[in-house]
């Protein structure tokens, strides 16, 4: 990025940049709509005993107090605090508001969240997420699996970022293997295969072997099932070649296989089955989701998600639930620092209205008005300046088109890139469709 | 509103009137565009000192502090806390990013604002301001104030929330003609007449007499002055008539003169010399404007804002802008609450395709791609269960047209309102404009 943040982790656009951003958002809102979400806000707030709930993110949350209110109590669950994901605030809109939703109920939400750590390259303290999820109310078919899948692989292909490959796992193949393996900790192997990408497999085998309890073969065996990934379905038979078996496995080969064979059906190429993705420590109990974006794999992942059994629960209801969520401010600066895209302008007008007198700002509104009529942005100019520094401003900003009101009434507008000036009237001139928004390209 | 929020002051909406606040936004972002603003946001936290330099200010503020840090010092300037307007932020941003801005630099910016302020009726801790500002390098041309009050009538009028009425007045006038009284503390007369809706002339005189040092004839002028208010430039006239005269009075009559005779003639009704605005505590130096719904007067100002000689200033160099914010959350909340209008359905689907068979699921999906593919938003049911359930699924949303493919590859597809069932293609069926937006009436 051409500037840095005034205060580390907290970074800002300048317009042109921003308008990079609200494209991508917009496009987000565009694609999710197409699938039928529908779009919901939750307070940035939560209380303290609401985000705590899993205990181990605690260092990352920012605490509000009131600075006239007297000291507070940290400890106090009452206490409010900005939300660091969008899923907790989901989990507790969907509980609170249940009687008002339609389930399964599916959502997109596109807010800021805030986690106090430190700022690194694509790590932010206030960052935008884009989530989708579908939430049922006891039950939710497996078939939104392969649904949410399909979606963002839509989403992030209509993105300015190049190409992507979203990499699919199951919990339950991963349990069941580990299971029919004989190893019966399976949440202490994940944990293990969570660490591959960072320390290698031969330092995975030993934690397996040392902490974990598994012999050498097995260890060789939920490396060998680590390493497995396919764009195809052909992940079963090399999962079945390693000669486990499980009904848990059974399950998790099937349910991946119903992913896998819908996306490389839908989205060729982009969906894959990656058997070493485990998740880390989210509560996900089937299908797990991650996201690199080729040739940017050292940003880490870029849109993760999997499936919850139970999303919320209130008493004994459960919300079972399915989502991902894209960091769209990691995208965002990574399509700005390489320059992926850029706006056309910095600003939305497309017609600069100049003044050749004082006296004309009247008539200046009034085809200003005739243009915005017909959805045309424009700005006029704010003092009959000498007619070249009228066009610098436009010029600066990167608008188009100027335009010129004769003392005889007529209208001449000029394309300041190509220096052609034609004759036109403000109640049906046009500029090129491509020039109307400010496109990013 | 129909529920109450599950924490005071902080409001969420239902996906149906998460579209009408949608609406709102998307409004008023078409209407800034339209007239050259250029969007920004910027990070939800300040530094305290940044925030606290309007001192009197400081009880509204929410601070911040990593649970996970130790104790800190409250005092600290350069601890955290969370913006409660949009202009001290936007006042830092300017002078931060002066070298890469182009001057007159004009935005919007629409966010989300904390206040930890006692929650009541239109008043809430955590809402949503548009702001509009220009602001200038050094200077900044009056013409700016004439614009801003035109660019917020055109944007009023767009948004379904009635008649309304922009009041304007200028400090210049006011301060003129209390100097010109012989009143030599116009502030203090200022914050008397800025308490005159709520206690009424009588107590008002009472104060500018006992208080202010003013003479019965002088509390009497000032009254008058206060009382005048008209929908064309005659306001001239009638302050003339009392007899005052000084030259910043004169200044301050051309000036709201200008913006009077220009909206007078482009948004007739809409905008008035109303000369008992004061504006109080805020730091304007010439234009300041208020607007009120109609028939909604008690939910006070919807709409504020002035001329700031300095808007921000680093070292020499001074930013002086003009600029006015909208109350979204509060506008949102009234149409709300009198149903002022409503979304068509609850999410954006226009068509439910529906399931004959669970095979059937890859077929579906080819038909929901061919209508996504020209901008109509669908859904896919999850399951094959009876029709008629796959119906209520898309009625208990709002959604109007289910579609059923047969077993000899025929599509049709039924408006579930009118029961009409009707042959369609895929690739060549719409659904009725009005139909293919969720709309707001």
């Amino acid at each position: 990025m051409a500037r840095k943040a005034s205060l580390s982790g907290f970074p800002e656009w300048l317009p042109a940049e921003r308008v990079v951003e609200q494209h991508v958002l917009d496009t987000l809102r565009r694609v999710f709509e197409l699938h039928g979400f529908a779009n919901i806000e939750t307070r940035a707030v939560e209380t303290r005993g609401q985000l705590l709930r899993k205990g181990e993110i605690d260092k990352e949350v920012y605490g509000l107090s009131r600075l006239a209110a007297e000291d507070e109590d940290k400890n106090d669950p009452n206490a409010l605090a900005l939300h660091f994901d969008l899923t907790v605030p989901f989990a507790r809109y969907v509980v609170e508001n249940a009687g008002h939703l339609a389930f399964p109920f599916r959502r997109y939400q596109m807010q800021k969240v805030w986690r106090g750590e430190r700022p690194q390259d694509g790590r932010f303290r206030e960052f935008t997420q884009a989530d989708i999820d579908v939430v049922g109310d006891g039950s939710l078919p497996f078939s939104y699996d392969v649904e949410l899948a399909l979606t963002i692989a839509d989403a992030l292909s209509a993105l300015p970022i190049g190409d992507f490959r979203l990499r699919v796992n199951n919990r339950k193949l991963a349990e069941g293997f580990y299971r029919g393996l004989g190893l019966d900790d399976p949440d202490a192997v994940l944990r293990a295969i969570d660490k591959l990408e960072k320390i290698g497999p031969q330092k995975v085998a030993e934690i397996l072997t040392t902490e974990v309890g598994a012999t050498a073969e097995q260890a060789e065996k939920a490396l060998a099932l680590a390493g497995i990934c396919t764009s195809d379905v052909s992940f079963v038979e090399q999962v079945r070649a390693l000669g486990v078996a499980h009904e848990l496995l059974d399950t998790g080969l099937d349910e991946l296989s119903q992913v896998i064979s819908a996306a490389s059906k839908r989205a060729p190429g982009k969906v894959v089955a990656d058997l070493s993705i485990a998740r880390g420590l989210d509560y996900y109990t089937g299908t797990v989701y991650e996201t690199v974006l080729v040739g940017h794999e050292s940003l880490g992942s870029i849109c993760s998600g999997g499936r919850y059994e139970s999303l919320a629960s209130k008493g004994k209801k459960t919300y079972p639930g399915v989502g991902l969520s894209i960091g769209v401010t990691r995208l965002v600066s990574r399509i700005l620092g390489e320059e992926l895209v850029s706006a056309a302008r910095s600003v939305p007008s497309v017609v600069y209205v100049t003044l050749a007198n004082e006296d004309a700002w009247h008539e200046a509104q009034d085809v200003a008005a005739a243009l915005r009529e017909r959805g045309i942005a424009c700005e006029v100019a704010s003092s009959a300046e000498k007619f070249g520094k009228q066009i610098k401003y436009a010029d600066r900003r990167g608008i188009p088109f100027v335009w010129f009101t004769h003392a005889d009434g007529t209208h001449e507008v000029k394309d300041i890139r190509s220096g052609e000036q034609i004759s036109a009237d403000p109640v049906n001139w046009n500029p090129p469709a491509g020039d109307l928004v400010n496109s990013v390209n």
